[in-house]
């Protein structure tokens, strides 16, 4: 497997192990956990440090300190070679940018291979790229649904087609927009995916009644006060009348999606 | 405007203004900055710590440290109404979750749109959220032609439409999936956004070359090594026959779109 001395991040935030300790106890011991614990996250990054970031607060925070998901950070620049720990190079063919390298790549992902299953459809492996397929709420649902999952954030031009072939990386992209790395969407696709992991979200109904999971935008909310700046909340919602509020909400949340959401709303017709 | 006393947060970290400090001069001189001053960015959110969290890392932060664009942080919390500053309240109408007050969410906005155009076209205001138009380069590429940006975060079931009528916030969606909050897609938004100005690439070739700036995915990169776990590097990219090269990756762009993007191709095919 490697042969860079796999410096291995633990726990929530990046611990960097000692080049000398004795890895192979801790190894078997995570490997045993693994196989009981709760959702767990690996998230192989050039900035360990940026993470949980986002995900550390609110729910996601709590869920995480509860021990409901957990997340290891694994450090590229660990496998770097070299003096330098270089993970880079530039592009085969010529071109802008710098490309990852599949060695440092390799070794990185092998560590994060530890203790899970080989199964992709019980642990994903996953490369955050505009290249890939966009990330929705049923591949939220999906890498919910499973054991856990490795995220590799890129940066510079790209990574070695090599080592996404060789591991059967799935590549995810978070939209139509190019970012300075993965980093931002990992933290995306992670916060989407643990609220859906069971006793993250207070409230179970939450889950049901948003935007997207009927196929279309959510209808608009008003509350307290009864009036601002002049406009007050609509009548038909302090009615008390549940039909008709079902009813408006419904004709609104469906004009709305006409409105934004051509695609959507074709979709929502036809399915 | 504000009868909330408008704590404010300056700076790239959330700094809590002292209730009784007078704010007229500094307001005067933010003002008056913000004339001359690079790309601004003002973030509406419960949670201030969690900026500039990623964005303070890699080229964004370096940026932001030069002084090529800037980030405020502004307290939604600060803005709450009685003894527990409570931000949220029910749904008028019913339903689960709770709703940003208009009023909470107003204050907060009228002290962020302080020494800011009102010209929306040079500085949007942004409420993300998945009932908005879906963001991608193009709309990046607006925002950073602009003079800065207000980006509300949300949380729970959503806003008080009334305040997004009022100052006639648009709403921009990250994709079809639903996050906890609002804090990860104005990352994001905020990501692609710094990175498309002056200064903040090293190389301005990489802006162009990218995924989605000819609306085709890119083709696979390679790297050293050569060879790797028994697999090489295509023939044609260590050639040095640069027509053949350019020919090849075009191919492998446009295949790959066909597959993973079909959308994409026929929006290609049609343009």
């Amino acid at each position: 497997m490697s042969d860079t001395p796999p410096n291995r991040s633990h726990g929530r935030l990046s611990i960097k192990a000692s080049l000398t300790s004795v890895r192979k106890p801790r190894d078997l011991m995570e490997e045993h956990l693994n196989l009981n614990a709760a959702f767990r996250a690996k998230v192989v990054t050039l900035f360990p440090e940026a993470f949980p970031g986002v995900l550390g607060h609110s729910l996601t925070g709590r869920a995480l300190k509860d021990g409901k998901w957990a997340l290891d950070t694994i450090a590229l620049r660990d496998f770097g070679v070299g003096k330098h720990k270089n993970v880079d190079d530039t592009p085969a063919g010529g071109g802008a940018g710098m490309v990852l390298r599949p060695d440092v790549v390799g070794n990185a992902l092998a560590v994060a291979a530890r203790g899970t299953p080989q199964d992709r459809t019980r642990w994903p492996v996953v490369y955050l790229s505009p290249r890939g397929r966009r990330f929705d709420q049923a591949m939220a649902r999906r890498f919910a649904s499973g054991a856990g999952i490795t995220l590799l954030c890129g940066r510079f031009e790209g990574v070695d087609e090599r080592v996404l072939e060789h591991f059967e990386v799935e590549e995810v992209s978070l939209g139509d927009f190019v970012l300075t790395g993965g980093e931002i969407a990992a933290q995306a696709l992670l916060d989407a995916t643990v609220r859906l992991l069971p006793g993250v979200l207070g409230n179970e109904e939450s889950t049901e009644e948003e935007s997207h999971s009927n196929g279309l935008l959510e209808h608009p909310q008003y509350t307290r006060p009864a009036e601002w700046e002049g406009r007050a909340i609509p009548e038909v919602l302090m009615s008390g009348h549940h039909g008709k509020i079902a009813q408006w909400r419904r004709q609104m949340s469906e004009a709305l999606t006409k409105e934004r959401r051509p695609d959507l709303w074709e979709k929502h017709r036809k399915g």
